[in-house]
């Protein structure tokens, strides 16, 4: 058993009775010794500052869940977006960080814009800074860090949401240093948790904390002001090797938000050079003249998405087979396309007996090279050298209209996702973010319709 | 300049203008296509599972702020109590782990024990539980994990709290599982913090972070099943060594709760020995009878608490000259001792001039020897092997509640404190916690008295 699972069990068979006389008695003395000093403490300035955000919050439903009708506070705002944007695994990565920028910080950006009628340009400044800061930090700890078992985008993404909150808050120069301390010590969040609903918690989590910080520091809570470098702060105590440079040096001049690259598939990266390859073919041929394909890929690729029969949609985000496939029938790979229902499809499961996924130890894991026989015997190719979505060949602003409307048209009309993918392309001219917000905000009169 | 508050000064001269345009442009596309994906997750199951936390615990008053007026719901309840009780650093400490116990485990079990109506025996099994659990996560992982720098009562505390909480709410052993799971993966707190008002932010942190773990267990969220012992798990992450084995051997034996030290004084414990000899010179002989008073003290004193003129109540805790003279005066070293008119009182400065620390390195940290030489040349000694509050001379519950008095009285009046002190040491006669934590609200109409 494990360590987990039998502290648990120790737990549950340790009722009141079994509990020793001299443990109750200590554990009242426990309480009791600690009620005072709690009590002691009730005035204190710190307990007024965070009452006082806890008053802000508290019954202040201002902030859209995107995609719902309804509001909640800012915090809980931020909780819920941060790890909504992050369910699909279909966001955004900092390839050389293996970062997702913006599920930490676009959250608060969304909830205090909304809440305090900022202006578009307000938020993008604040988002770009936010984004900014927690690439650089995460390049100054990666790879490292990440190696250790952190999940980079979260125990980074809380200085983005922070730095983010606080410029939207107005705080100055030193209120924004605490917010930075106070935000860097709720720095959280295991790569264990992969493959669970906590994964995408994680990006939730550092909203809030960073956001947190920042309603903290608002009030005049105090932190460290070296939290990034101190002995015992950020970088030190959570990453073997550490540049810390990497986070002011050539600031203004290079931009890491520019690297940030968008996912054109819903499934794992290795498999997006088979994918553009099999949509190229299943452009240029009907499946019913198909006799076989031969898709060449990295040794990675099997490695990681070997699964020949997947049963559930999950599982088919694991398989190569399931994704060619889909590829080749549909022209996509998204959510959709990943769906139990098409990956128990039974034109899917026949298509898929016709491939064959062949390990070349030359490819690139960027690369991939689709070998198509007729049923006349005739012979079609397909090469990719960089997948759709890589820094070399990034996704234009039409795909990305394209995959907005895909994912987001369960919730949302069409009328509604065109006029918001709209606005949001020129959000330097909206006057009050609150406006766009409620577009976002499922109208109950309309059902949605296909993309 | 530190790179933490260059990073702010870089933001802060970053303003919309200059930023490029091509920044703009791919900051508008990362925001637009993290919206569709949050948006597109907007029904997922474990969006409403957050969502649900949230509906429960929004426009919720239902828990206690101790010591005053206010409720709130029950996170920021336990984020608050869980800060208030560590601001005057005078709670409870585990030696062996310098852990801090109780903040961050009785802050859910009032909140939640308040908010359901639990009795006095489901609140004491489940703040007995938590406790042990932290504390012996604790033992598994220190020293190495609190040398490398992090603040292990936040750290394991997270862990207590979700179990704490994850008890009274019933959960089961998968629920429990999962709810350590999702609180391990926020454990956070660096000691960076020590001496800011984020050092007691962290239990309040754990607390919350903790309650909020079982919360959305109890709704179904996953995590991992084996966050303590897993290779990305806490323990493998946080802990250059670690001994999983602390976690469960003995359970039920060897308890870790009992080993819960009170702190008879408000300084650092380095301090205690000496101020015991000083508080039993002081029932002996009158201040105006003094001629000088030496105390002979270890090493470790005087580097820690020299200072010789103290200015203000904070830095009198780092003074062995303020602390020994104030034992000697008022027979005790609280909270009261230790504030700015009492390091500024005129009596307390001239009779610091009559005391001499004299390091002596055959003294351990647990000893002090007071020799007092009177006006008419006669000497008198107090010699202290162990500390009040050691394991060796713990605090006997009258100590405690004279404590509980001392420290409560600015808040609460005589008769109420009375009358909670004994209850809280009969609590497993309570049928129902919310009338008890009743008594904890200060009576706007009575005045405080003294203590």
């Amino acid at each position: 058993m494990t360590a987990t699972r039998e502290l648990v069990r120790n737990c549950l068979r340790t009722d009141y009775q079994s509990l020793p006389e001299d443990v109750v008695a200590h554990a009242k003395l426990s309480l009791l010794n600690w009620l005072g000093v709690a009590i002691g403490a009730a005035e204190h300035a710190s307990v007024e500052m965070l009452l006082n955000v806890a008053r802000q919050n508290q019954s202040a439903p201002t902030s859209t869940i995107v995609g719902r009708a309804e509001r909640v506070d800012p915090l809980f705002a931020s909780l819920i977006n941060g790890m909504a944007s992050h369910v699909f695994d279909f966001d955004d990565t900092h390839l050389r960080t293996i970062h997702h920028p913006s599920g930490p910080v676009a959250p608060p950006c969304l909830a205090l814009g909304e809440r305090d009628r900022h202006s578009g340009v307000d938020v993008l400044r604040a988002f770009a800074l936010g984004v900014e800061a927690e690439l650089r930090i995460a390049n100054a700890v990666c790879p490292s860090h990440y190696d250790l078992g952190w999940h980079v985008t979260a125990t980074t993404g809380v200085f983005g949401s922070a730095l983010s909150a606080g410029i939207l808050l107005g705080l100055d120069e030193d209120e924004l240093v605490q917010a930075l301390g106070i935000a860097g010590t709720q720095s959280a969040g295991l790569r264990e948790m992969f493959g669970t609903m906590s994964k995408p918690f994680h990006p939730g989590k550092a909203a809030h904390s960073g956001l947190l910080a920042a309603l903290m520091a608002q009030q005049g809570f105090t932190s460290s002001t070296r939290v990034l470098e101190a002995p015992r702060g950020f970088a030190n105590v959570m990453a073997p090797q550490r540049d810390l440079s990497e986070i002011t040096a050539g600031w203004g001049v290079s931009w890491e938000l520019l690297k940030n690259s968008f996912k054109p598939y819903a499934c794992g990266i290795v498999l997006h050079p088979a994918i553009d390859a099999c949509i190229a073919l299943g452009r240029r041929f009907a499946p019913e003249d198909v006799s076989s394909l031969t898709v060449r890929v990295s040794p990675y690729v099997l490695e990681l998405t070997g699964k020949h029969e997947p049963s559930t949609g999950l599982e088919g985000k694991f398989s190569i087979y399931h994704a060619a496939a889909i590829a080749f029938f549909e022209g996509d790979a998204g959510e959709a396309q990943f769906s139990d229902a098409a990956v128990t499809d039974k034109a899917m499961i026949d298509f898929r007996e016709k491939i064959t996924p062949v390990v070349d130890d030359n490819m690139g894991d960027d690369q991939a090279h689709a070998t198509l026989t007729l049923m006349d015997g005739s012979i079609a190719e397909e090469n990719v050298d960089h997948a759709t979505g890589s820094l070399e060949k990034p996704m234009t602003t039409d795909d990305i209209v394209r995959k907005f409307h895909a994912v987001s048209s369960p919730i949302l009309e069409h009328e509604q996702r065109t006029q918001l993918s709209e606005r949001m392309l020129a959000l330097e001219s909206e006057d009050d973010i609150a406006e766009l917000v409620a577009l976002c905000v499922p109208d109950p009169t309309m059902p949605t319709s296909n993309p």
